[in-house]
């Protein structure tokens, strides 16, 4: 991604793309679920997203490897073997003509098909689709950085209820703190677990910089594909990075602050509860990873090429 | 509900029903909802469920009333007045044909019309449907009573994540629960909270009884209508009714214990981790309480009837 690319996040429209469900391809405007599906009516669904960038995937193997860690744990059957899944995303790909993609797969519990409450009973469902790329941050929050809140009056949904390593649509404690965090006056939210350290936000992990190394929550998070990307580069690139636990003391101490996700990439922050962050400006490091991350997009080690021409 | 009803509820086939969404009716077959609304890939919504049995709705105003508190406190905004709600879910019934039915009322925070993730742009959904009546014990159950398993493994997501007065779907600790409780025998599941202390079932209050006087979780449960209702019954009938913390201990060396849904009203429960609870058949108050409850059905001050010939 360059400055150039960035203006390309903004002001596109819903829903354009292509989904596949029940073994056909369509339009994403005629993807729609039952409003039985047990999906909907008990969350009872995981799913994964991965991008693509400039008619490539990004790191697809690791987000195919954590669908079936989550399926296996929730005990929902997709009958596509891995390699079929890949076809499909692929094929959502290609289908769409995106060259810049959010790309999501999901399975659902389903629809029993009697009144049985028994989720065994439950016919499951899988569900792929690609849609315009979307990011956490909007071009100018992507240059400039985000105005992140700290948000105190509602917990991060903790591992002994649901197990952050089941990627899960519960997020009503992260709506409920993002509708907080707009009213006084932020652009998004983090907000702490249940010991009181600092969890994660509406969708992305957090990493600050101090003293030159790096550190991220470790319990009660979902440990991200972006995340774990900033620790491969941070190898690379000979950067401490520790996973551990955080203090609000410690984020409000931080030299820089950014945040992960597969929607947006590495993203800085530059202002906390209305302060800013050093000199107010993306730091050095943040903009090394950045820089370090979206050049990765062409290695053919971690991405694979969509071939639009090919049938 | 008589023992010859008792037999009605098994053996039916879903989607039948009525639905009604974007301000049309249609068949429950036919109500579909975006793949992409963030009541599914955010479980951003709310809802509350009431039933109908002989052509009569039950205590309809309650749950129209947690409805409304449930979608404030989630800033979900339904265009339709409480009037309105009571007339298209009267419609549903009506259409479907159903004498005995259960309701769905649904608000799902909806599509935004770009790709923003940011949930004041989506535009909410409301949603109504009535399906055949449902119940979380099945025929014999409802006659035997039901097999109940402890789990111990999960804990019910706390109120400081996700407030449990807000009707919400956020069940994969209770479907991690009910999966546990199948293999080891049971025929559903009860849960405790973070606390340790007994708290919900999957879609149910529990209670016990004690040297006749009733006991049910107060804290971190659902204050479910039918939960109320035993507590307005047991007052009717001079029976003491407590809500406060009940430990495993306590569950254990109940006279009796029964559990309260809107799917299934009073429901005996007459085995605990396979040890027979009491004589193993369902208690003296448990009955009379099951008997007072469906007697309550036909009292026009908890029931409002739907006239299946008007237009």
């Amino acid at each position: 991604m360059t400055t150039a690319d960035i203006g390309r996040l903004d002001g596109l429209t819903y829903p354009t793309g292509m989904a596949f469900m029940a073994g056909q391809y369509m339009p994403m405007s005629e993807a729609r679920i039952s409003v039985l599906d047990w999906g909907l009516l008990h969350s009872d669904v995981t799913y994964d997203t991965v991008h693509v960038w400039n008619g490539k995937f990004f790191r697809l193997d690791l987000h195919l490897a954590r669908f079936r860690r989550s399926l296996a744990k929730l005990r929902l059957h997709v009958s596509l073997s891995d390699d079929e899944i890949r076809d499909v995303l692929v094929q959502c790909v290609k289908r769409s003509g995106l060259r810049n993609a959010y790309v999501e797969m999901l399975c659902t519990r389903g629809i029993s098909p009697t009144f049985s409450r028994d989720p065994r009973e439950a016919i499951n469902q899988f569900v792929a689709f690609a849609v315009p790329y979307g990011s956490v941050a909007n071009a100018r929050q992507l240059k400039e950085g985000l105005h992140l809140h700290v948000i105190d009056t509602v917990r991060r949904i903790p591992p002994e209820s649901v197990d952050p390593q089941i990627k899960n649509y519960h997020w009503l404690d992260l709506v409920t703190a993002l509708f907080e965090g707009y009213e006084a006056g932020a652009e998004t939210v983090v907000i702490k677990d249940t010991g009181g350290n600092i969890a994660e936000g509406p969708g992305f992990n957090i990493f600050i910089v101090r003293q030159g190394e790096l550190f991220t929550p470790e319990h009660g998070v979902l440990h991200g594909i972006t995340r774990r990307t900033v620790f491969d580069l941070a190898a690379t690139l000979s950067i401490p990075a520790h996973a551990c636990d955080m203090s609000e003391t410690e984020l409000r101490g931080a030299d820089e602050i950014f945040i992960t996700s597969t929607a947006g990439g590495i993203m800085p922050v530059t202002k906390l509860n209305g302060t800013s962050i050093g000199d107010g400006k993306p730091g050095p490091l943040t903009r090394a990873l950045f820089d370090a991350y979206w050049a990765k997009h062409d290695d053919p080690a971690w991405s694979l090429t969509v071939d639009y021409d090919a049938p």
